[in-house]
């Protein structure tokens, strides 16, 4: 599978996201770069690949690799730092070696062994972290190990009658949604990693789809988990499948989010569901963000459930036309012809749900009546049915832009309705200048996630491994200023560690450190990560 | 406020549940108990006043007071043993004292003093836990106190354009409501104790309440919690209130459903939302319970959301219809009339649907359709109305039934979709014969909750509470072996302790005990409740 992978960057070697001549201009006159011209050649070129530090000699009780494509797959995950770091052979660590483990019970004896020997153990999924989850660090131990997972990928139980289906944590989407829709159901979980990410990742990171305004987060999904852990003596921790319960704390949601730092998740069990009887895309345009915010809230504080919610601010609208050449489509065409070009300085926001058919008439129905209360004008179905096809896509654009020597990051974060407006300015006032898009992909009764993608020139590596410390660390200041969290779906690792004792307070966090001493006594489990040093 | 409870059963001194003639005799037909007639006098007769242990000499720096009443009040709960125990002068336990602090400073305070004088702690709201949940149990402790949460009752902050409330903890549930309504808005939440019961007893025992299928339960509710613990030095557990996160995991569920075990639940922010648009009940009759039931799982699995969810097996939809005298209305005449009366032998499925005018209206219509393709036979929306205006007086039937001489006691449990009819079944073969009725009150797509009536001859009191340990006994084991929970909203307490360890498995209580030892390492809060005895 490695072989045929982008080592250093998104997905496969045999996709890519080319831009149109017309597109790079607009992005030039965007980003302000009066010296840059068109490129039209769209040939993939390979980098050199980057040094990996020795392997130290390691002989783990199962299926082990010490080869060095293993080892870099392996080594870091997919945030631009790293891809800067992959590209420019600023990687500074690496696995020792990659196992590959294919059963529970060579799990349980391989933590026994890394207990033994010492050895940190990093479960690895897709290796899609964008926050440094998968840094194979190797705390104060002897070595690192990468425990892939992949492997484990069955979905080994449909319950059908209760929409419950029983998987293993190291299966990928696409093989998930096969062997799932092969029988009528889905899990409908769908973040822009699906192609590459896996249940378990899901699961460890909190993990949030492009559905989940309706189906939730992977946590509200999951019904039970099973975790093994490197304990005094090893165990697992697991929860049974139930649809509620009033038996105390509730451990699952200790397992769910403990990004490899407790133990390692080897299955759940996953509230599924019969493939939608209707699916209905419908897209608005708003004069500003601010009105397409406020119908945005009253869909949700109205109860209206929408599978798709993608609400653009203006900037991001102007872009994502301008790249997609919607600003010469007939549509917009007609738009100036009708008079309403000024919808076209203002935002987009599309909306797509599904379900049962009657239910989905109705939400459709009501969710155009707020719409039009709210300042909106319809533009149908056509945006939401091309962005469904394109909705994977998106990944491949930054292995481009690095090409084009432009950077640009993404993270997200998430604060209840009444925070996000001043957020959302401040954001756009306090990172270093640059060209800052933000959308809402996520929406709730009580607030909202914001999405904020960064786009700026770049520099040589080392500069511009220095100016994104300089954005993130800005971003987590004004986050944090405005009551908002530090990830909303991309989870915490080395990158929002920092920002981890502000987030929790010490209350939560001498509770998680309680967890990981009792599930972990020996801190060989995936260290550096999540949660903050004492 | 404690002179004008009825402390030996339920509520107010000033309301009961007399039961007419007609009813009386039905039970008693239903019961087998031929030598019973009906009594017309409805007269309140006071039990004698029990004996309590003398109380410890203690002097905790707050407000305090020993008075019988007071450490009557806050003795123990309500579930039937409770009031047998009551009734009957079998009271084993005591509090030595009540306090009732103004502040979280006077909590932290306390929680410090207890510490230092080794005494057992037991937070206290309304008191109508069912499960022990409040027993004033010393442990190993010098001596125990109730800490009442009722100065902690008010609506502190409402951010009306995120629907969410910061509210005290000691809050009942009317003021709560009324302050919330008086501003547009509703917490939702309507448990059968709503009268008598706190929002802090609500959150530490993961509460549903009639309106939880479409709301949550309270966990779904809580944006955010508040906890002071004893730890060593004193401290508090506190989260923000965010829509969602992936920071790891999530510790605001370790402190809902901790029941006291871990600290003091002072406040919380909860979802709330604006008081609905449109409300509609809706209720069928189905010839039996398997057909109800497949219409109540297609319901949930097509994404509807009632609000109120009320599905009685053929037992308890007889009973409740010969006990409220509908078994001689109109309605049912006409049944007869149309040649319809084989459903009155079968099962009565109550629906309430509220929000948005548009999505209640298409929630009807889409449940009419899926009954209907079920054999249901829609019968309008009277029922729930009638349901709706008593919905808080069953409680004091229990009282008044034993008056009569006959025990009842309810539980309650949950499980897959796939589990239920066997568990239901077995519930009703393998329990000491009696009458038992059976409903669904909470429902969700991959499964619903099960509630069980239990009505018995009492024998004298101590035959009695051997009868319902024997009973509750049987109820454990079959709901285990069934792969259900031993709560779905009654919670632990001292009842469900000795299931725990079934119910959670080694690695889970691990992490419970982990959690108790770094919040409460004397062990001071609610000793012998929820975590099973190492």
């Amino acid at each position: 599978m490695a072989a045929l992978r982008r080592w250093w960057g998104w997905g496969k070697l045999s996709r890519s996201f080319p831009l149109p001549s017309y597109a790079q201009e607009s992005l030039f006159a965007e980003l302000e770069l009066t010296d840059r011209s068109a490129n039209s050649t769209s040939a993939v070129v390979e980098p050199e690949l980057p040094h990996l530090p020795e392997p130290r000699p390691l002989a783990p009780p199962c299926a082990f690799s010490q080869a060095f494509e293993d080892r870099l797959r392996c080594a870091t995950g997919r945030s631009t730092p790293d891809l800067l770091r992959l590209r420019f052979n600023r990687l500074l660590h690496a696995p020792d070696g990659v196992v590959l483990p294919e059963n529970e019970q060579q799990i349980q004896e391989l933590l026994r062994w890394a207990v033994d020997n010492a050895v940190a153990v990093v479960p690895f999924g897709g290796g899609t972290s964008v926050v440094g989850g998968v840094d194979a660090l190797r705390g104060d131990h002897a070595a690192v190990l990468a425990l892939d997972m992949q492997k484990l990928n069955q979905v080994l139980d449909l319950d059908e009658k209760s929409g419950l289906a029983r998987i293993q944590a190291g299966i990928f989407g696409p093989a998930l949604e096969q062997q799932l829709q092969q029988r009528g159901f889905s899990l409908g979980h769908f973040p822009q990693s699906f192609e590459f990410s896996t249940l378990g990742g899901w699961l460890a990171t909190r993990s949030a789809g492009q559905n989940s305004t309706l189906y939730g987060k992977i946590e509200h999904m999951a019904a039970a988990v099973r975790m093994l852990t490197p304990s005094d003596p090893p165990s697992q921790v697991e929860s049974r499948a139930l649809p509620a319960s009033a038996t105390g704390p509730e451990i699952k949601e200790m397992m769910v989010g403990s990004e490899g730092v407790l133990g390692v998740i080897t299955e759940a069990t996953m509230r599924v569901h019969a493939l939608p009887q209707a699916t209905q895309y419908q897209s608005f345009f708003f004069p500003d963000f601010a009105s397409g915010f406020g119908a945005a809230q009253q869909i949700m504080q109205n109860g209206l459930r929408p599978a798709v919610f993608r609400l653009s601010d203006e900037t991001e609208t102007r872009l994502l036309m301008k790249l997609g050449g919607a600003d010469r489509s007939k549509g917009v065409k007609l738009l100036r012809l009708l008079g309403k070009s000024t919808y076209l300085d203002g935002c987009h926001f599309m909306l797509g749900f599904e379900g049962h058919a009657t239910l989905v008439k109705a939400e459709v129905s009501a969710a155009k009546s707020i719409a039009k209360r709210c300042g909106g004008l319809g533009i149908g179905s056509s945006p939401g049915r091309r962005w469904e096809k394109e909705r994977f896509e998106l990944p491949y654009f930054r292995d481009t832009l690095l090409d084009m020597g432009i950077m640009v990051e993404t993270f997200e974060t998430a604060a209840p309705w009444s925070k996000l407006p001043a957020l959302h300015q401040a954001l756009r006032q306090q990172l270093p200048a640059s060209l800052i898009l933000a959308h809402i992909s996520h929406a709730y009764r009580d607030g909202a996630s914001l999405y904020i993608t960064w786009l700026h020139d770049t520099p040589d590596p080392d500069q511009a491994l220095e100016l994104w410390q300089r954005m993130k660390q800005i971003a987590g200041e004004v986050i944090m200023q405005h009551g908002a969290t530090i990830s909303h779906h991309h989870a915490v690792g080395s990158d929002h560690k920092p920002w981890m004792m502000q987030e929790r307070g010490t209350g939560q966090v001498q509770m998680l450190r309680a967890a990981k001493q009792i599930c972990d006594p020996h801190g060989i489990m995936n260290p550096g990560k999540l949660i903050p040093d004492s």
